[in-house]
């Protein structure tokens, strides 16, 4: 077999639908967020970002910083083996007691990223509990997708944010043991699940509940703790996934539950077990990030701030974006080569970044351009955002391609 | 279904067989590696470390130190994002084109972690490729078996290092499309794979390779390039496989191959598409510690020494240990409380750290300690871990149970 032209076809046929991927090619710069250099043809430009998932600018936040470089200076750079052999430290350790403590949980378990963390828990949690069902929200990411699918555990499906469904499933499934696994804030709709209900259910089924907090850690809840936290509920649900990575502005998944639960993924999950511990200066300044967004409410008021301004002004413009109760602000195209033309003009004559996402991010034909306002972005940065857009929409004519 | 409970027995199987594991509470010390602190109860003590999978220390290597400080300082702690969408920077970029230049290859492509590189490449290779058959040595890593399984094509195991089998199982595959992963140097055996054999092998019958190199980038080869480097075979491997949490002395995982096939897995592979992309800092580091092992050749060869010196020593103290021609020197104990019991002792009245190596990271009934001297190892090190194995070996009748 020619491999090669197998895998060249393969990547046409992506060109050919506008779904292939182009990375735009980024400096991030610590103290100017959310201005970045940007790499193109001719040279570095200044570009502002709408699209991180640094959700509260914590990545150039001093002490997360600062956490990070001393802990280098003091550590080195790596851990030096997976945390079996060699490579769990004191700063892995206090990281977990941080996240058990951010959610009311006995224990903690870091992984290496939020994909990780969900594929490994979710399949070790599916395999290792026989004759287990997962009852998985249709919407949920693919992180929780393939740890079910590699669980090889039976699957059922229910509507996506619909207890009525979940309820129904679960009763068809009768007398198993019942793992429900679903997010909070659904990252690309933005949409947040009615937790109190789902839990409900979970519990009038004895079900395990599994909740996928990636998006909503660090942003919401008095100290931090998520949809969970804001709404009391974090102790009524058995795991609480989150990630590092986004509001915490650092690196790394994790999950927090019973001592025995926690334990048990630690001591079966292979994606846990065969893999090198993060850097130790990773953990610190994840700790210090957590730490940091436990008092502070400053990021989390001027993030819901800024987004409900970018929601009014969009009202105001007339340029259509999906209602949610989130952070996360869609605004809808539903064709991926208009999408990547959309923010090609934003970056080129605007010097603004929104990524276009497209399949398999989402599903096709729901294209679209995802805004993520944050802290950092100044009423300049909006005004510019706002002219752009409204001038691109009357130039394009993009609405009329929205639902 | 009481969950917990379910668990809780779990564990206590786990303990009954003396297969639970503890983990160190270590505090790596730049600049003073291989020595680092342990806490135990009643303090923090100075412990030797002889099992870190940072074999040649360059996580306290000043260069590498530096990249990383500065790299947080401008550019902060995170990615921000995935690749796609705001988690790709400069730094990212230099590091592939980096690895893509140590291997002589096209492109490289840059994974979370080592397991996520085996796992994403091989699963989306096996799924993708229409009838293909991945035929894996039978003592493959985790991440490799979990990524072969979890791409649902057909699989087949030869014998360990075994090429005239592996020839076997490829004629009795017939025409369909081939892939045959390996490894070179095994991680708890350290033996090293017949490369040239293999590669022959894999060429009379059109088959794809894929080989890990983890437990060898950085250490073997003129400029660090792995076993493949070493025996001048790497133009004609397909896809290699490395790490940068091991002999580079960071975190992160990746492929190198074709332009095609690396832009094949960049645009297809759901644990590199769907996952927060590597802070930028940890990308300079690692760039910097290929660059310099690229040039520098002291620290392979005080391994070499210091490995030789080991191995001798343990010879003319009568201690059995695994013969291979690799840096990785097994001490077979063939018991898992035994093998507890020893690296307790080790680091109680010692100060050594030996981790217990036990199941599943090997089979049962082969549990050992694995020793791994570096270049920071001294000859009062070595002079200590030899008084100490003896005085041991002497009072234990160890040898008794070993193979």
């Amino acid at each position: 077999m020619d491999f090669n032209a197998h895998f060249a076809t393969q990547l046409e046929a992506l060109k050919a639908e506008g779904n292939y991927r182009i990375f735009a090619d980024l400096e991030r710069r610590c103290g100017a967020f959310p201005q970045a250099g940007c790499h193109r043809e001719g040279g570095v430009e200044n570009v502002t970002v709408w699209c991180s998932n640094d959700y509260l600018g914590m990545g150039q936040n001093p002490e997360v910083v600062q956490a990070m470089v001393e802990t280098v200076q003091a550590c080195g750079t790596g851990a030096g083996g997976t945390r079996n052999i060699s490579g769990n430290t004191v700063h892995h350790l206090a990281l977990e007691a941080e996240l058990a403590d951010l959610h009311g949980k006995e224990k903690a378990l870091l992984f290496t990223s939020g994909y990780v963390s969900n594929w490994a828990a979710l399949s070790t949690l599916g395999a290792k509990i026989p004759g287990a069902v997962i009852l998985s929200d249709e919407k949920n990411h693919a992180s929780m997708i393939e740890g079910i699918r590699h669980s090889r555990a039976d699957k059922a499906l229910w509507k996506h944010n619909d207890w009525r469904d979940l309820d129904r499933k679960l009763h068809a499934v009768g007398d198993r043991p019942k793992i429900v696994a679903f997010e909070s804030v659904y990252s690309m709709d933005g949409d947040v699940a009615p937790i109190r209900e789902i839990i409900e259910v979970c519990e009038a089924h004895g079900a395990l509940s599994y909740i996928d907090e990636v998006h909503a850690v660090g942003m919401y809840g008095p100290r931090g703790g998520g949809v969970s936290e804001e709404l009391g509920l974090a102790d009524r649900i058995d795991v609480i996934e989150g990630t590092l990575g986004k509001a915490f502005g650092v690196v790394g998944g994790y999950i927090t539950g019973s001592a025995a639960l926690v334990d048990f993924v630690r001591s079966y999950a292979s994606g846990f077990i065969f893999t090198t511990a993060l850097p130790p200066a990773v953990a610190a300044a994840a700790t210090a990030s957590i730490r940091h967004l436990k008092t502070s409410t400053a990021e989390r008021s001027a993030q819901k701030a800024r987004v409900a301004e970018v929601r009014a002004r969009l009202d105001r413009a007339g340029i259509p974006h999906l209602a949610n109760e989130s952070h996360i602000i869609p605004v809808m195209i539903g064709d991926p080569v208009k999408c990547r033309m959309l923010s090609d003009i934003l970056m080129r004559d605007w010097g603004i970044y929104v990524q276009p996402i497209n399949y398999p991010t989402v599903p096709k034909g729901t294209e679209r351009l995802r805004i993520t306002p944050g802290p950092a972005h100044s009423t300049a940065d909006i005004d510019h955002l706002m002219t752009a857009l409204t001038s691109l929409w009357s130039r394009c004519a993009v609405s009329h391609a929205v639902a």
